[in-house]
């Protein structure tokens, strides 16, 4: 079952103003779609990020795998891994933790692999959880993913979800997140503004939800100081904290002294970083997100590896469409080891998709494993027209959180720490 | 595509007494032979252990997989779990180290995991290689593995083999296996005459080989101190020392002063054992072995988490038949890292088999990953009726090489450390 073809698609969906430590959301989130045709006329679809940097290593790597085999993964990591070279790909907002070569592959590599998943599922008429071992949960619960957010673009009318930049405005976020999805959990996006601030929101939702699992992430923005006062405040409030300070040294010295684990996807980003990581107890909860772990079979591989030195597992999400969330559901439904709710931006792109409707729905906040073969979801070709014309007409060609901000504010620094 | 009925058939075949830290080789070695068929007719094979409290334990399991989806691994694995209980089942001869619940169900599961595996690939029309990933060598070396041995089993006339008892009957030994087989690494299973004449056959063999990689294998039963003497001693002649001493923390303190890296298949027998093993830096190589790490996926995973951790990979054997060999091929060919020649001891079983001769042969000392779907191999079937017969009458049900040992020398004993 040969790959004859690859078409690689850039998109563009309108995204809200949600701000983080970074900056802010710009008006349009790019993505990138994949889809791999073979020789028996079967096609798997991917998706991956948007920006031109990394769309150009896709499209590289695309016409390096022409020819192999959809079985054989680690040809296709091989040929990956050559087209990208020595380069290493850095993105401009630094959210997900340093870049390197290896990171690089991975990411270049993962929408590949969940194609030809896709493919060898609808091959097979099973569903690609089937070819990861089975589900251990028929739906994956997700988490409310809460912003701060302005309630609006800058120059642009309010937009659907208003704004939110004080405790108040985050519970009523929160409500209606919880009261349209369901969601069980709730994670707040922090490293906005200061600490104490943060805090009080969470103590706010933890009033206001006193069931839900509470996550604060403030994307490493905090002093080891600062990370431990506010995390000795939360005791007993957040099921845990995310990288509330960088790196492997800092998280280790933050983790000692707090009461909840920590959790990340900032510290520890690649394989390279787990020993460290393990050897300094710097983390209790690792965010896996395929899309930089090198694909589902690779990400399984790494819960293994989580499970086996007591590290749970929770899921990093960015800004994404259908495709990415179908694949996360079917990796999070074999992996019995993530027993947190995932991350997902779903409900931020409001409906807006490259999928056709129906495939994925949220039920009591969890998402259901589609039970068509492979992915279970089909390309909406309107939609992905529509997308790429968006892509091409809105002017942006990266993520550059930092640059939009300082566009409002220009004194806006990312100075780490910054409290 | 569910598992109709489960076949569990024990077989004995003719073995040599091959000596060990535990005694000798019986006249018969056992296996179990698993068949998994679906509600679509697909057969897949298994092979496993013979020893009656684990052949037990696998025909509780087999019904209580009845029923279930062959592509459902993680039920599959729940299914034997819940068969196995909360027993454990140890071996008399502890050469594959110390016994423990999670080691029991993954032995379990493993011949079941195979088979589904097997199907999975035939239904696929796929060798099992390329559910794992896909080949990244065409063929799997495999080392020649030395004994020391008697001339035949007492009471009966010389075998085919003959006597190997002093460094030339193992150089001896050596040049028949080599010149067989194409073999380009050679073991010596040790732990059976004083340390130095041990060392001395290892410098007998370099000198006869000197460009073959070279390894010992005491099974533990050396103290620290001996350990450090006689891997000082080989330094710059073994490519590795496997199990010198008993322990993490024994393998640990002797890891620090020879200059080899050490193996093992005896203190680390299941993910629980190698967060230790890691952080004391006790192993440079793990001998996977998916009779006991839970099959080739969880095999596999092993492999990701050692290659993170700078842990290189090799194989380990016990007596085994062809299902095994090829599972075992399939898997190597599939794992980047296992980068040193596997174990087998395919060479003593003379040509006994349960499967259909032609699928697997040796090349240059390495087995070519068989062409056809699944393990691609076949049941010959009046093989596995003789073999089965052969265990009717046999009248060894576990093995057990003290207790045969101590019929020839009643003195023998199993202190460890021995010398
Ligand atoms: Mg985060
Ligand atoms: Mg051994």
């Amino acid at each position: 079952m040969l790959i004859r073809e690859v078409r690689v698609t850039p998109v563009a969906f309108r995204d809200p103003p949600l701000l983080n430590a970074m900056g802010v959301h710009q008006p349009w989130a790019l993505r990138t779609i994949v889809e791999v045709v073979t020789d028996e006329g079967l096609t798997g679809l991917g998706e991956t990020y948007g920006d031109l940097d990394h769309l150009e290593k896709v499209r590289d790597a695309a016409a390096s795998i022409t020819g192999l085999d959809v079985y054989h993964h680690n040809a296709v990591y091989a040929a990956v891994a050559a087209a990208v070279g020595a380069d290493v790909v850095t993105d401009l907002h630094g959210l997900t933790g340093a870049a390197s070569r290896v990171k690089t592959v991975d990411r270049v590599f993962s929408p590949f692999e969940v194609a030809c998943l896709d493919i060898k599922g609808k091959a097979a008429d099973r569903p690609v959880v089937d070819l990861l071992g089975g589900r251990v949960r028929d739906a994956v619960p997700y988490s409310a993913y809460l912003f701060y957010k302005w309630a609006g673009h800058p120059g642009a009318p309010e937009d659907a979800f208003g704004p939110a930049l004080d405790p108040a405005g985050l519970v009523e976020q929160a409500r209606v997140f919880v009261g349209r999805y369901g969601f069980q959990s709730i994670k707040l996006k922090g490293g906005v503004l200061p600490p104490r601030q943060e805090a009080e929101a969470i103590l706010a939702l933890r009033e206001a939800f006193p069931e839900h699992p509470l996550r604060l992430d403030p994307n490493a923005v905090w002093s080891v100081d600062t990370s431990i006062e506010v995390g000795r405040r939360l005791a007993g409030v957040l099921e845990y904290l995310e990288d509330p300070t960088d790196g492997i040294d800092g998280m280790a010295r933050v983790a000692g002294e707090v009461p909840m684990p920590l959790a990340t996807n900032m510290c520890v980003v690649t394989p390279e970083h787990l020993p460290e990581a393990i050897e300094r107890r710097a983390i209790g909860v690792l965010l896996i997100d395929h899309h930089y772990w090198g694909g589902l079979v690779r990400s399984a591989h790494i819960a293994t590896l989580c499970a086996t030195f007591g590290i749970e597992l929770s899921m990093h999400s960015n800004s994404h469409l259908g495709i990415s969330l179908a694949a996360m559901t079917h990796l999070a439904a074999a992996t019995p080891s993530i027993t947190h709710a995932c991350d997902t931006h779903t409900p931020w792109q409001d409906g807006q998709d490259v999928i056709a409707p129906g495939a994925l729905r949220f039920a009591d906040g969890a998402v259901p494993v589609p039970d068509g073969p492979g992915l279970g979801v089909e390309l909406d070709r309107d939609a992905l027209a529509v997308m790429n014309e968006q892509y091409e007409k809105c002017g942006i060609r990266a993520r550059d959180d930092v640059t939009y901000m300082r566009a409002v504010d220009p004194s806006f620094s990312t100075r780490r720490p910054r409290w």
